[in-house]
């Protein structure tokens, strides 16, 4: 047989091989491109119908710019998490941006569902984190542009911009849906009793309710 | 600008601020409470609409009194898995509460999907399990009230009220649906052919056929 | 051959067959205590060496009876995690006791690995949790004895006696090592600057320090 | 009692018993077999209606023949993933049979979700597969009848028919669907750009086109 | 640039390129062959030195030929888990070889790690498993060469040869280490007190004790 | 009591109460940094001392700058995985820096342990993936500063700076050791046999000598 012909053959048969390599109708799941309005599970979504997702259902451009932070933090957070970036699903990661102006910090808070990663973009930022009761120990930092730094997940944590100038991070999530707990938030921004928030962590009655009043909080 | 400058500002922009740092309509996943009578996946039941969960799903009060002991085993089982109590769903705990009359016994049994940690609430129980073939040991141990014993995931275990007092023990599971299989009822209680049932326990098979007519099985 | 001779046929092999019958001399991990002095990895301490573990093992008496409640809390919690019951390791359980006077309370914590199920085994708890940024809504209950209530993942949570008697509850973790952090250790009783408190927290910097005398903090 | 009478109660009492153990209506998930026409998720499939599962949902007939190998590559695979046999749902299993003619040969490949392990079942294979960039090592062995080698999770690898013989391989995996991606189809079998494709293999575009029209790929 | 030089750039400079594509001195773990001698953990074995390990760590050729099938069960089993295999370490993936003479039973039995499935390489058998409690039903089919089984984790399940020729079944698992645990070796093998079988069984403790003497048990 | 008095007794007992409250000298594992010295595990490496454990520990600033360009593919990645950033160990996470003179791309390559998710720092990048052999589709995309890319576990994807300035991009992973696996390195990059490259790629043997040569590989 020529080479000819052996190249004719190939052309002959190969597209079905492949095509029909792994036979059947299947539709494996390289992927599982959430449905936001489908029925949510412990796993995540339901998928899309694969023959309709595109190049842009795993492309975010949400993150190009970043929150407004004319706020009492002079810091915002854009989440893009699987709410937001449907691609994510079942992938076992997700992102944010935060914004600081000079001054400005993220509230203490945590993630119950993943460990982060900060990237600093711009500027500088003081960051850190509290390790859990047994040594309950504060490990801060002040990160420069370019450095990257890891809060174990669940634990609470910080970022606040002690330099002059604006700052912008990038975090990443080992979890498409992470969660966040703010702290101040979780205690003073909605009708959690003053009696209790003081009992179970002994801030002052009076102070609990001033900071409801600033947080939106009531009860 | 005055304190009460900064406070009035602080009022009016945290709970804007709060409100809107994770922006966007998402709806994070902190939870998963089952909806019992959707669909089910490998991992776990879909979820209930968030806006109609509260508190009362992450309650369960059908372990405050105890099954009724009068029966063969003078012993009685009450389950809360997640389809009991569906604010279980996803997040890897069930429980059970066992009932025993002096003399009764849970059967040996075995879950496929958790390791068990019992908690004697009343009395005592003498609990044990067999390891795997290799070793094949009986670890047995009579327990009082308030000792914790764990038995390792899918080995069969029972626990029995040696002592001449009722009995109650709590027992905890590190998954929302750990499954159950009772030795005797998967044997003997059940269509599961005599010839088949002695040829893969050695059990005599006139022995497997009484035991069938106690336990309802046929075959 | 007669039925004499079969069974003296079974009693001759089949001890063998069963010892033989995953032959070698494997050693299958049925169970994996803790050597509490060896290794600790991502995923567990080092095994202890099987052949030195017995029903002891499995077994921990330590939450028979509950610690003082004789300070500021009037409460006090107990753990049997894998640092105090060893033979939880890779098995994904663990609890703990918590014992109230009237009037105590556990205060607001977090569980980086693992959601919370307690049992309210004498008196009656009010117990709560609330939900992340998105919602941030407060789930309480007034539970009584007998009752189960689940906390997910990592979410802050509390637990007080608003009855009048003294209150036990038993609580347990689908995770051998869930971690626990207290909000106010956290933020007041470390040297996490005041400075930072404030920022991240919005409480005032004077009761921060304040705070931090009460609950041995410093900076 | 006499031993009649005993035994009378337990016929009564017994059956009763064992369907109340784990009394209420509930349906606890012992498997959880694709419903194909159903919904996926990140988990699998959701489950089949438990009540129309029958011990066929478990068994699956269609690798007792192999594939027709009267291709170019001389070998043909046929798949047991879930999308096939829907009883793998959930169960971390999955199989394929694969046929060789002399000279045969399963293209190089990755299976992104997990590990896979070869056995002979006729003939002889060469099998390999190459470590990650640190060493980039080959790791090939000429297997026999009867032999099992694994091939380690998302890494290249390969079955060749080196023999004068016809061979059979069974595979397995440790997912319902481990995913698979033929790297000559990958790059030559679609419309992946010949210039990109090129850009980040460093073969030579003239190559590219002349495989591209070999397997049915364009651009 | 001729295309000649821009060959010899490429060989100058691809080659380090490459080496140094991931730099640093770095060992990315592909895989993690077990070091037999070495520590276990919940996730399996220390690794052994990559730099030793070889093409022959990830291949196993104890499953070539059967054991011997001259016992009472007229049946054997030979496994090919981790500790048998150590290259199958932290992969998910483990095998066993079970021979049959015409008649012969694998004793039922559970794997606690795993689900399995079988695959029919010589002759046939007939197969099933019990499910849990709430159905506690038998599924059980006769299986033919070349088909495959799966059995759910931790359920109960058997085969049997009911045919006249010898049987050869490929076992898989989805889990390195899957145990096993034999129900009449755990009842009967051991020094489980005979009045404990009985009551946690319903099984005559008079057969209990001649069963014990035919399995090696006492007690 | 007045609150003088009430204060006074915070002060004695709280500091007390909180270093007791979850007494015992256990040491719980907030983190586990690695060893990089020490045995590594299916899970990873075995915990280095908590007490010699720094913030320095949690922060990496290997990717402050890029590596060196000049190369043929005029792009380089600097890793920041657990062999470079052992605070990662067990957390789910990683990173990397990819640089790119304009033309340069990052060869086609995977991850077996994870997908990626890709931020553009700097510059613009196209990038893609190719989906399983199912579909075996080409997700491409340009993405601008700003953007975030997502790819799928296990499937191969590259980036090329199709732009006519430098680009940097900050990639993520969700596991702390998610490997990688260039096609062209494990195709032309070692002693993989010409015969078998041809034979598993089709890509003819001429063209796999000459990149042999290119990439240095042998055989």
């Amino acid at each position: 047989m020529s080479s000819n012909q052996r190249f004719f053959l190939l052309i002959t048969l190969l597209p079905f091989t492949i095509l029909s390599f792994f036979s059947s109708t299947s539709l494996a799941v390289d992927f599982c491109v959430a449905d936001l309005n489908g029925y949510q599970t412990p796993s995540g979504y339901v998928c899309k119908n694969p023959a309709n997702v595109t190049a842009d259902d795993f492309v975010f451009s949400g993150l190009i710019t970043g929150a407004n932070t004319s706020n009492i933090n002079k810091a915002a957070a854009t989440p893009a998490t699987v709410q937001q970036f449907p691609g994510l699903n079942g992938l076992n990661l997700a992102a944010a941006r935060a914004d600081f102006a000079p001054g400005g910090a993220i509230p203490l808070h945590t993630h119950p569902y993943s460990s982060e990663m900060i990237y600093v973009v711009e500027g500088s930022v003081t960051a850190g984190f509290v390790s859990g009761i047994t040594s309950n120990k504060v490990y801060v930092k002040k990160l420069k542009k370019g450095e990257i730094m890891v809060f174990p997940q669940g634990l609470v944590h910080f970022q606040a911009n002690t330099g002059s100038e604006n700052a912008v991070v990038f975090a990443t999530f080992g979890n498409a849906d992470p969660g966040v707990q703010m702290i101040n938030a979780a205690l003073f921004g909605n009708d959690f009793s003053s009696f209790l928030v003081e009992k179970t962590t002994n801030i002052d009655q009076a102070e609990v309710r001033k900071l409801k009043k600033l947080l939106g909080g009531s009860g």
